[in-house]
């Protein structure tokens, strides 16, 4: 079953070997950061970690935006008793999809997590606690100033590239439409220009569930060592099964049974049927890795994410930028379906963007972005993309 | 918007007309209903509703099986004041598609539900108490043992059709899978010969919020005038959202706001989006009107069904009838998609057996067999089928 995760360390020649996460205190008063809401905040710390080497011209960056539930630990591994590499190590090292060897690659937690970036579990430094939900109303805009202002606190003036998949591509999309200067090119994995009314009612239903736990206490709960454990185990649960296709369930578990042959004919066996189990497993594992405020906030800033809407229209969005696209999209994926990255890319092109799009034929529906089994095939699109886009900068600058 | 559901009680030429639900008692001891999981049990009170006329022969009856959260109130009215008519009333009357000019419908609340027929909240005899979790554990088969000894005790012998959608639709595989020589024909809608890992997944998740309410109480809530209601609000959201297809609910809903023309920034206020306060209006509907136990035990009976577990294999389970088939599916129906209804087809004239089948080309996902939109077609289809089928049947008895 998949639900053993664990992997063991090893440090071949497509790792980048042991990484650490680095801090960045940025934003701070007097020069808060303006959020879209109309406040001001800060300071706010921001975890990133960073991969290869950049170069004296500073023009191999590229930057990661995570999605939903991600942090800034993105490939390698934080000691040998991990137990698993960071999460897109698949597609990140020597070699690999964004290869190491030629790239610097950046990847940061989001505003409003809860993996070192300032989120609603920091200490709030005005009061000595945690902000719970005195931490400000975020956008996927005000994540994406976060990242930017890091980039530029890192001394780089233009990123090779900016690359997500799901709500790390709206995050691409935001930053080529509010900082077309600060890209040379965007890839936009498995994402859309706004969420789907499906999309904001599963987000809804997860965050009812968190809400409706009777320890989640108004969101001040990390005193108590509970906290909205089984409403946030619910809303990873539901969210879950929106990110595997149908057949994928179907293949990996069907119908077969957990811990028998036989039905037990019992109410309340929560986990008879293995895909029961594994959801169970799912929702579980996410209680011990993640905050269930950071939740409330993220998906709403999901929700919210619509760039017709902040910008006008898809062609205002990508009316200022220059930045060439790549966009990719799954067969299977039902949460953000190809019609959706179609329209984006019928747009990019009226917009006279520089556009390559593909639709992968994958059983593995919207994770499929992440899935080992498909990063092949991303990697063979994207290592000609960044090769010949570098190629032509690195001509231009010489 | 759509949340506004009441009707206007009318009388016109097409309703039944006012209806009153009626109530059989069945399997007194000693003949109890022997269950799927080897206990017996009984007696078991019956509610359920008849319209038009039952001929002297006693050719000329129908048996709708309803869906999850059904009832035995399938058309017209149970009084002037009543807020709507029966959950299936555009489809039972007269002229309608189940005409009852010509047909007796007959339909009846399943086993374990609360409308009426013995479930979880109905009063043990032994105990003078509600069953809570002591009722027993329920299949699809033991519904339709139920249903099949309703009929006998009407005096029918042999019914001219049984229909129904959904786990209705399941009902009607397993009844003439058991009792092939008590029907003439079956009418299956948006259905399947088992529920896929999906489904189960889906349902494992209302289970849940239910299971983990903190007014559920193991189930024996009777006497709290609240009870699991946000955890059975919470099923109900998210099972609504896989009723209906993304593109109804992006048509219906998209992003539209319900209250205001901006945005609010607020993260606690749970219905921004019109999708989001038409979900919550889902389920607080659905808490005034059912009960969380009968939900975990339907759900429940839901999961269990596989036609090829229970029979050895679908050509088992079909070789024993000769009724005739009416297989219906919709293409935006992703609960219960197309391919399913495909895979009975096949194997039904594998069987050599007689079988209608249509996809429908309907936007409305899987709810569509209940949709007033569709229900024409679905007549269109249906009026032929059953009148042909009459046609012979009172041949042969002539």
């Amino acid at each position: 079953m998949a639900t053993q995760m664990t992997e063991t360390f090893r440090m071949d020649e497509r790792s980048v070997g042991l990484v650490e996460t680095k801090s960045a205190t940025l934003f701070e008063p007097p020069n808060e950061l303006e959020l879209e809401n109309g406040m001001r905040f800060g300071p706010i710390s921001v975890a990133y970690e960073t991969y290869g080497q950049l170069t004296p011209e500073k023009d191999n960056a590229i930057f990661i935006c995570h999605a939903l539930t991600g942090d800034a630990h993105a490939a390698g591994w934080h000691s040998p008793e991990s137990e698993k590499p960071g999460w897109w190590d698949d597609f990140v090292g020597p070699g690999k999809g964004l290869d190491t060897r030629k790239y610097f690659v950046i990847c940061a937690n989001v505003l409003g997590g809860c993996h070192g970036t300032t989120g609603p579990s920091s200490i709030n430094p005005k009061t000595n606690k945690p902000y719970c939900l005195s931490f400000p109303f975020i956008t996927v805009s005000d994540i994406v100033k976060v990242h930017s202002e890091l980039v530029r606190h890192l001394g780089i003036e233009r990123l090779l590239s900016i690359t997500g998949g799901s709500i790390g591509g709206m995050q691409v999309l935001e930053w080529d439409a509010r900082f077309p200067d600060q890209i040379h090119s965007a890839m936009c994995m498995a994402s859309a220009a706004k969420l789907s009314a499906q999309g904001i009612a599963f987000n809804a239903v997860g965050r009812r569930a968190i809400l409706k736990d009777p320890n989640f206490n108004d969101g001040d709960f990390y005193d108590n060592e509970h906290g909205p454990r089984s409403g946030l185990a619910l809303a990873r649960m539901v969210a879950h099964i929106t990110y595997l296709s149908e057949d994928s369930l179907e293949k990996k578990f069907g119908r077969r049974l957990q811990h028998s042959e036989k039905l037990g004919f019992d109410l309340l066996r929560e986990t008879e049927f293995q895909i029961e189990s594994y959801l169970h497993y799912q929702g579980k594992r996410f209680v011990e890795r993640f905050d269930a405020n950071s939740y409330l906030y993220l998906t709403k800033a999901m929700d919210y994410f619509d760039l017709t809407n902040t910008y006008g229209s898809l062609e205002q969005a990508f009316s200022c930028g220059a930045a060439r696209y790549l966009v990719t999209s799954y067969t299977s994926d039902w949460l953000f379906p190809t019609v959706q990255s179609r329209e984006l890319v019928s747009e990019l092109i009226r917009s006279g963007r520089h556009v390559t799009f593909l639709e992968f034929n994958s059983p593995y529906g919207h994770d499929s972005f992440l899935m080992e089994e498909e990063i092949n095939n991303l990697e063979r699109l994207v290592h000609p993309f960044l090769d010949q886009l570098y190629f032509v900068i690195r001509g231009e600058t010489n």
